[in-house]
Order: C-alpha cells, then structure tokens, then sequence
C-alpha cells in the first residue's frame, strides 16, 4: 500500500463520521471555521531518522529548522499565516543530551524568525532511530482560504520561485559535496510564509498548494481535486540550473503552486514582484480535460517520462 | 535531559514568542479560546516500537485503539469533548500492507465509538520501527476548562476509577498470562471521555488531569502547577487487586484525578454515581504546604518510598 493508497484507506473508513465542522484529508491543512469570518487549519508532518535525514549528515540545528519549515509551507500553501507549533521528539538513550539540545535551537531559531509560538508537545525515548513529529497551525481569514479543488479551466499556472534546486542540492550532497548553493538549498529549505499569507488574499488566485514531491506529480492532485487538465510551457519553467528534469520531477523545492484567473494574471505577477522583488513564473494554464498534465515545449506536445517523487 | 528537562529547556527559549492566544506548555491539551464562550485544545502523543509496544507482542488493532485512546483521555483531562484527530504513521519497509490497514481499523473502530473524525494525517516510510504519533482535537465551551493549576487549599481529591490495573495487567503480559482482566486492561485503555465532559461542567470541579504515569507522579503536576500541598489516605485509595504499590506508581490507568471543592463532593460523588453507575473515589485533601504529597494510613503519616514512572 503506498502513502496515498493507506491515507484513501483511512478516508474511506472514516467516511461515515462526524466531522464536527473540520475539512476531510485532502489538503495541505484541515480547516476549521471558528465563527466571525475566521478558520484555524493544521498540517502534520513526521521526519524518520535514516528516511528524511541522517544523523551523521544532518546537523540537528538544520533538522530543526527543516522539521519546522516543512510544515510551515503546508500552511502557507492555504493561503494562512502559521502561528503555533506541536512538537514530538522520539530519541534513542545517549543521543537526548546534545541533539536534542540543538535540534530545538534550530527550531526555536526559526519559529522566533516566523514568530510562531511552540504550545505543545511530547517527548520519548526510542529504540534505535530518532524520530521527529511537527504540527503547524494556522489561522486567517476564512475568505482567503486556497483549496486544491478551485482550479478553473482557463486559469494560469503559476510557481513562486525557481524549482530543482533541493534535488540538485542533494546530488550533491550525496557526492560528498556538502557547501554548494544548492545543498544549502536542500539544507535549509524556506517556507514562503510571507508569499502565502499574501497569495491568501488575493480573490483571483483559485487553487494553491506548496512543491514538496515535484511539480509532475504535486500538480496532478490539483488536478484531480479540481477535476480539470494543465498544459505545461516547459520553456517556462523556472529550472535550477537549467535541468528541468530536477525542477518537475526533484522532491523538496516547498515553492508554493498557484492557479489564478487569467484576466488577473498580469497584475498578480506585477504586485507580487513590488510585493517582493521576485518573479511569480506563469508556466501554463488550466484546461478542461483528464488530471493530467500535458507538456509542450515551444508549442509542440511532448511527451517526457516524468514523475514526482513517490513515497515509499 | 529527562522528558521535563527537555520540555523546559523548550519553554525557556520560546518564552518571549506570542502565542497567537493559545495557551503556553503546561496541561494536559493546549488550549485557544475561539471566540462565542468556546475553546478548541490540542494534544499529542507518539509511540515507537520496542517502548511503548512490541510488534510481536501488540497486535496492530490494539495499538490503533491504544494510541488513540491515550490521546482521547488527555481531551477529557481538560473537560472538553474530543471531535478529531490527525494521525501520522512511520512504517518499515514489509510491514506496510498487513500492519497498517489492521492498526488504522483498530484506530477508525474505537474512533467510531467515541463519535471522532480523522482530519488530517502523514505516513512515510522508516528505516526499522514504527513509529505512531496522534492529535487529539477537542472543542467545548471555554467555562468547562478544566486546568492542573486551579486546585485550592481545601478541595477533595479524586480518582474516577480503579487505579494500577494496567501495571497489574503488564507484569501478567511479561509472565506470559495475556488473556487476564488486568492485561485486557493495560492492552485496551479506555479513556473517559463521558466522564471528562461530563465533569467539565461541574463548576465544583476545580483541577483535572489524567493518570498516565500514576497517582504518586501525576499528583505532583497539579500541587507544583497550583502552589499547593496534598494529603492522601492510602485506605480510600481504589487499587486493583488490593496492591496499593501498583495503584499508586503505576502507569497507563488512563483514569481521571481531579480536585473539587469540599462542600460540593458529596453531590458530586452522588452525582457522578447516578449518571454512571461507578464511584468516583474521593481520596484525600488539598492542603497550603510545599507541593508534596503526604501519604497517610488510617490518620498517620507514613513515608513510603512511591514513585511514579519516570520517562528516560
């Protein structure tokens, strides 16, 4: 069974229940609407020693803030603004002391950054590998909550940042090369909270979600949610490097994926640039047709073997 | 670093963060006022193979309704009815297929029971263990919040069950004997989820919290969190099979202890008796002192060598 195979499993088993004003699995976060025109939503995340991270390789300083900013995007990408965390470590006996220690100050160090509070958690021993649970909540207004499911055909496509560069971070970090750009992108990946909590405002973005397995495969479940096509101008993607294998089918990116109303387009892209000095890349459009993804490249479909990185 | 240590060394360095209105580490669920005289709370718990279970050992339905239950008692803790959860699931490689889909129906059966959503999730793989943490959700209304630091001089102390049945029942399950009342017990918690709401709304009831790590260790997180003192009579205490060592430092009862004050515990009592047909035992008293417990046998003090069970 695959991760999304257990996750339809649960959902099937828990179709029948009450959900006492909560959102179903489905989307970057649960929602839930508090009254007086607000939500909360939470996302959850766990990181395994040996699968995300190793303990040799990873400063637990870096693990921190990556166990945080992970989960932190899951927020950003409903349009909300992250403002507390959960937090639960397992440890294994003798590496409690300095790990933990400094896993928390880099947690602590991104959360004052972010300016969300730590409000819970739980800590245990482990056996053998360490293993690290984050929760993120957020809180806006109800109205600027983004779905999956709002993709419209006609919409654009939009990335909110370069792609690629936290899998070619980790080519080279698995060649031993640990100081590169690109590993530090890998390293020390940034949440576009700021981008969220903006996006979130404004009515003409429809659908949006954050890049964490790849756009060949992160864009499809919009697709499947919105129950609608994209044709992709693979020209326009904004390749790290110039490898757009890396950019649609590299894991980790955390750049958040947005479709807007086409009338709106131009002028979404020019605030956002005002907003903050950086492009907002329109890479296609939204069609009627299958969930899938059609690539063109200079106008001409093609028909490339790319996947999104696949959990188990 | 000792579980507490870990969870101070976190307060310390978050102490200057807004907390966005959610209230600080301390209780048993974090809580956030909504608005409308309601509240919603959050709690987490993980477990990890070789700690907290053995696979062989723990049939995966157990565990589902273990890891839940545990979660669902630290809601009733606060007064507040649970209504959803989040689950994440580490799975080793092979384990997958058979193991999850019998730990998620043992989860979605007892979630069923107590009429609670799953609303968000994660699964990923792990390298050897599994690892399992949850989010419980409860919501209610902001005046049945019931916090550790509200105990005062004078109230009643009291337990909604009997206590040290799950220890009872692990050192049958080491013995080999699995099919005892007690390891039935210690296997299928039960967390008192009517009775927690259900006390919420007494006004007479003053602190709350629920028995996880036994009667000599958890009491002392109410005296520390309300400045005060208590003395328990060891007779009135309910423990399973007459072992008072057990009832009072063992873990895993999952049963609540509370403080009410002293005029209204006999209608309490009486009460609690006719809505659900068992006793709520009323051990002892809140004393000005030190926050220490001292423990008394038919009106002397002794000086029994009870603690409760201490994590890491």
């Amino acid at each position: 069974m695959t991760e999304f195979g257990l996750i339809d499993f649960a959902a099937r088993l828990f179709a029948d229940v009450d959900r006492h004003g909560w959102e179903a699995i489905g989307d970057d976060c649960t929602v839930l609407d508090i009254g007086g025109g607000e939500v909360v939503a939470l996302t959850t995340d766990m990181l395994v020693e040996g699968v995300h991270f190793l303990r040799g390789a990873t400063p637990a300083r870096e693990l921190g803030r990556k166990a945080l900013a992970v989960n932190l995007s899951d927020v950003a990408a409903m349009g909300l603004r992250p403002v507390a965390t959960l937090l639960s470590v397992a440890l294994p006996y003798g590496a409690e002391q300095e790990w933990a220690r400094e896993f928390i100050e880099g947690y602590s160090e991104l959360s004052h950054r972010e300016g969300v509070a730590l409000v819970g958690g739980d800590t245990t021993s482990s056996k053998e590998g360490i293993a690290v649970n984050v929760v993120a909540i957020g809180r806006g207004a109800a109205a600027h909550v983004k779905r999956r499911s709002a993709a419209c055909a006609g919409d654009a496509v939009f990335v909110a940042g370069e792609l690629g560069g936290s899998a070619l971070g980790l080519d080279d970090i698995l060649a031993g090369r640990y100081d590169t750009p690109y590993a530090a992108l890998h390293r020390n990946p940034e949440a576009q909270t700021a981008e969220g909590a903006w996006l979130g405002g404004r009515s003409e973005v429809h659908a949006m979600m954050d890049l964490s397995d790849g756009l060949a495969s992160d864009l499809v479940h919009i697709l499947r949610a919105s129950s609608c096509g994209a044709v992709i101008d693979v020209e326009n993607i904004p390749a790290a490097g110039g490898n757009v294998r890396a950019a649609v089918c590299g894991g980790e990116d955390y750049k958040l994926l947005l479709t807007a109303s086409a009338e709106g387009a131009e002028e979404l892209q020019r605030d956002f640039h005002e907003t903050f000095g950086r492009e907002l890349y329109r890479v296609g459009r939204i069609v009627a047709s299958e969930p899938r993804i059609q690539w063109r490249e200079r106008g001409v479909d093609i028909d490339p073997d790319w996947h999104g990185f696949v959990h188990f």
